[in-house]
Order: structure tokens, then sequence, then C-alpha cells
């Protein structure tokens, strides 16, 4: 899922993310509600309508935005309320009201609220934190229930427990218990190692209902996604296609390169060869690179435009093999 | 020509200038002298090739831009030499290396170099630069003509003589003379007042061939255009467009509005009713307004688009009027 933070794909446009092949994106609850506010997004007849996308929107409850960009947080049974960070507005999150925000803004996957740990708390703290985000999702499941003509189609829970693998299970199990349409792995790409995090991942995979959607959130580079795959995940988000493209940085095939370095100065190849995206259709590394040293803004679209190419591009190559029963050599074809 | 000074329209790809309509974009050779170079520009086929632009290229000979940015600058009869504002390299432009570069550039119409005097010059200075200036002029004849099997399709001449309407009139007349392909009004939009310009305007027009096309450069609000269509001129290129939309203002009938604007905040209306640009037929003012709060790029982008599509909705429908003979009514008509 390409990422639309707020209510924009970085630098590029829903009518090239549909010619890339997007079929979902990802927008977020907390960054929409401060600003431009989920009134207004209903009133427009919604995030699609608004930002002219007519494909799935997943939206994040805004749980980790709460808890890695707002201030003067207090956490409590009910939900959490906070500063924003914007302009330092009072709001508040709770499970129930998180559902009707997502639901005003017409998400078709909407996110439980979770409390997600900060990387290198105890475990006693990860298993307080993880039995509140259980009585959250609890309480998700009651309003559902007591909203059932008008709720969000869809609604995924989000497993935590930090990078205890016990606790991790245990989640995994809990939320599985409760039936949701699909399943997240939460606190995860949040400053632990990657083997932590494939770890978090492995405790929490096999303990899903099989027949459900799974969704690692914020992850991960190409490599990872691979392994996240062959680990059973379904589902990811990352900035990483676009944020990158920002510094000049598009990936290829065996790592990434920089335009802005001087040995692109004069190449006349495309950013990678063969590609059918929008940027290595038409123009040179040589060009881009002239574009983003004199920091024009196609310069920064086209390498997005390319970055998300290429990530799409991997997993529908992924899905192919997975359906042909391939992917065991797909997996260890890929050089990164 | 919507102004692609460094080899991009700013914020917005070829393939969408296609479908504005646009047919000649304006570039600079000073600026891509500068970087990435004309030679890299020759040897990647030329800019329409390197741009991915496979309509008409205008470029300026960068005459105004050396008297506009570079530093240590040194005027002689042979040309000019200066130091570049990215890296201080040294650089020199010469009437005759200057159709050289644009050649190399692969230039459709190409214009020939001339001194800028500044505004507020005396007439003095003004009749010795312009004097300079047809000396110029001659020798890039003289260029030509040596150089008939490989020279750029089309050059055009440019008449100087600050606000001094007989120095332009004995501008005008005397490039005439030299049989140019087309000629232009440089030395406008430098500071003089309107009345100034148009009064540059006024003394260059009918002493220039009625057969040949007649440029503007550097010129105008939507307002000016119309009028400087009634004076005679035919083509134009302007920052404005692309330049304002980076501030959050867009063109409307009647004048503009800025985005960025409290009024604007929850209006569902696109920028302007009736508008058939991709700006205004999919997003309303409240979305492209949040995009510009939020300083995402597809604001500007899609700002951009709705100016270029004003501006050249404009010349296109002042060209119809003067073909339809309705052109007077249609000046009065314009509120701006």
């Amino acid at each position: 899922m390409p990422v639309g933070t707020r209510g924009t794909v970085k630098a590029v446009s829903p009518e090239e993310l549909r010619a890339l092949g997007a079929h979902v994106i990802l927008s977020n609850t907390y960054h929409l509600s401060v600003r431009p506010g989920s009134a207004l997004i209903r009133e427009a007849g919604g995030l699609h309508k608004f930002m002219g996308w007519d494909r799935v929107i997943l939206t994040d409850s805004g749980g980790f935005q709460v808890f890695s960009l707002a201030k003067l947080r207090r956490l409590t049974e009910v939900g959490v309320t906070f500063q924003n960070h914007v302009d330092g507005g009072r709001c508040e999150l709770t499970p129930e009201n998180v559902m009707e925000i997502q639901r005003d803004l017409g998400s078709d996957i909407a996110m439980v609220l979770d409390e997600c740990p900060p990387y290198g708390c105890t475990q006693e703290y990860a298993a307080v934190s993880m039995a509140l985000t259980h009585r959250w999702a609890e309480r998700t499941k009651n309003w559902l229930e007591k909203n059932s003509s008008y709720r969000p189609p869809l609604v995924f829970a989000i497993a935590q427990g930090s990078v205890f693998p016990e606790l991790r299970k245990q989640s995994a199990e809990f939320l599985a218990g409760l039936d949701f349409d699909g399943y997240a792995i939460g606190g995860v790409s949040v400053g632990e190692s990657e083997q932590e995090m494939m770890s978090a991942v492995e405790s929490c995979c096999p303990n899903f209902p099989i027949n459900k959607p799974r969704y690692a959130m914020g992850l991960g580079t190409p490599e990872q996604i691979v392994e996240l795959i062959a680990r059973g995940v379904d589902l990811f988000d990352c900035v990483l296609p676009t944020r990158v493209a920002r510094n000049g940085t598009a990936f290829i095939p065996g790592g990434t390169l920089n335009i802005k370095n001087a040995e692109h100065a004069k190449s006349l190849i495309p950013i990678q060869e063969g590609c059918t995206c929008p940027a290595c259709r038409t123009f040179t590394r040589a060009y881009i690179r002239h574009l983003v040293k004199c920091d024009e803004i196609l310069g920064i679209r086209l390498i997005s435009l390319h970055n998300l190419n290429f990530y799409l591009d991997l997993v529908r190559r992924a899905r192919a093999a997975i359906l042909n029963g391939t992917f065991a050599s797909f997996r260890s074809s890929q050089s990164f």
C-alpha cells in the first residue's frame, strides 16, 4: 500500500497511482483528524472523493502517531488524550471514536486503536500495555456489534507485545478469538533490530486465523518484504519508496542508487533498464539527476513513481510466484 | 509558452503539458549551459529527447539572465564573459556561440544574443546598448548564412531601446531589415511601469514585418496578455502561472485567489467552476488548500496545472476571437 498519510501519496497523483496498478492506499486517522479534520472530509463525501481515489483505502487508527508525534499525552483506560503536533489542539482518541472517525472518512479498512509501547520497554510494561490494547479491541468489537448498520466495512485488529515472543503469541491468539476481518502486527519498525522484528512477526503469524489477511505495519525494505511474505504476511505499508525519493534515492534490483552521485551525471540509461514505470520509460538518469540537483519537483516525482512501481512490482511478482507454486525459487533468486 | 527554464516546467510533466494543449515551451540557454551543460544535452539527443517533450521548444539566448543573474560580468564588442550564479564557473556568450549552443540543444526557435539594459538607464546608455544589440544581430545573420546546413530552424531577433519610443522604433526597423524568422520585444518586465511596457510594445510592433511572429518576452498578467494581443503580439512566455502556484495563488476570471485563505477551508467547489483542467475536474478548493497548508507537492502541482490551463485557454480564446473577427468584443468582455 502506497502511503498517503495526509490524503495524498507524496508527489504523485491518484491517476498515476492507478496507472501503477496500486489497489489500496494507506491514510491516517490521526493526521487527517488534526488537519483538515474528519468533519470536513465527511462533508466532502468521504476521503475517496476528497482525494480523488476510487480504490481501497485503509486508515491507520492513529494510535502509533499519538505515541510518536503528539505532546502531553495522557493514557487512561478510556483512551488517550493529547495535544496534536500541528497546533497543539487537544484531542482524544478512544477505541469507539476512532471507529466513528474512520467511518466518517469512509475508510474501507479501519484499524483498531492500540497502544504502541516504545522499543526497549520491559516485558512487564509490554504485558500491561498489551492487555490494554486487548481490552480496547474488545470494546471495538462491542462498538461494531452495536453499530452494524453504520460502521467501516472491514476492521483489522493489531497485535502488540513488543519484542517478547510469548506476548506476541498471546496477543495474536487473543485477537484471533475476537474474529476481526484482518490482523496486523503493530509495534514493529520502532527501533528494534531486524531479527527482533522478524521474531515478532514469526510469533504472531501462525496464531492469526489462516483465512484472514495479515498486515505488517510500517514495513519494510524490499528484502524484508520478501522475507515477511515468506512468513505469511499479505499486506504492507511503507514510506520508503516516497521518502527516500525525496533524497534522490531510487530502488533498483540489488539495492539502491542515489541519483545525486556524480557517476550518474552523464548516464543516458534509465534508473532501471527494462523498467516500465513512467520515469524509466522516458527519462535518463542524467536528466533526473539534473532535476534533483536543481531542486525541481519533477525529479522527486519521477523517482517516487519509480520506487512505488518497484515495490508494487515486487509484491505482484511474489503473489504470482505463490500462485504458481514457485515462491521458494522467487525468494532465493532475489538479490538485494 | 509555459516556462521550462531548466528543462522542466516547474512541478508538471511533459505529458500533462501535452494534455493541456501546450504547443511550445520556453527553455533557457544560460541556465542549461550552466547546468547540466549543453554538451550533455547534445549527447542525450537534444533537449526534446532529454526532457521528453516532442513539441516545439523556444530557447532564450541567455542574454537576459547574464544581465540579471551572473556575477563579474564583462561586456565587450565580442560578447559577454561572466561567472555563473551556480558554481561561479567562467562562461562566455557571444552572438555566434549562443547559436551553436541552441543548435546543440536542438531548439526549434533560437533567440539572438542581446544586451538588456537596466530599467532607469539614460537614453544615451540605451542607444549605445541598442547599437551593440544590433551589431550582434548582424553577426548572428552572418553566422546563420555561413552555417545554413547546421543551424537552429528558426531564429528570432530581439528589439531593445529601453523605455524610449524613438529607440524602440529604430530597433524594430533595423532588425526588420535583417529578415529574421520572428521578432521579439526584449528589455520589458524589468521594473518599468505597465504604461512604459505597453509603450515599448506599441513602438516596436508596427515596425516589425507584418508576416512574422512577434513575441513579448517575459510577459505578463492575463489582462496584459489580452492588451498585448490587441497590439499585435503573437507569443508570450510568463513564469506567473507556475511561480504564483508555489505560493498557493490561482488565476480565476476576475482576478486571483489564494487557496491558503481561511475562506477556502471548507469550500467544496473547484478552484474555478466549469474549468476543465485536471485540478478542477477532480479536486475541491478545500482539498487543494489542505495540500498547500501541509506543504504537499501535489498542491503546487494542481494549482500549476490550473494556472497553465487558464493562460493557455485565454490565448486560445483570443486566437479564436481573432479568427472569428470578434476580438474587440472578446477584449472588452474580459474582466480581470
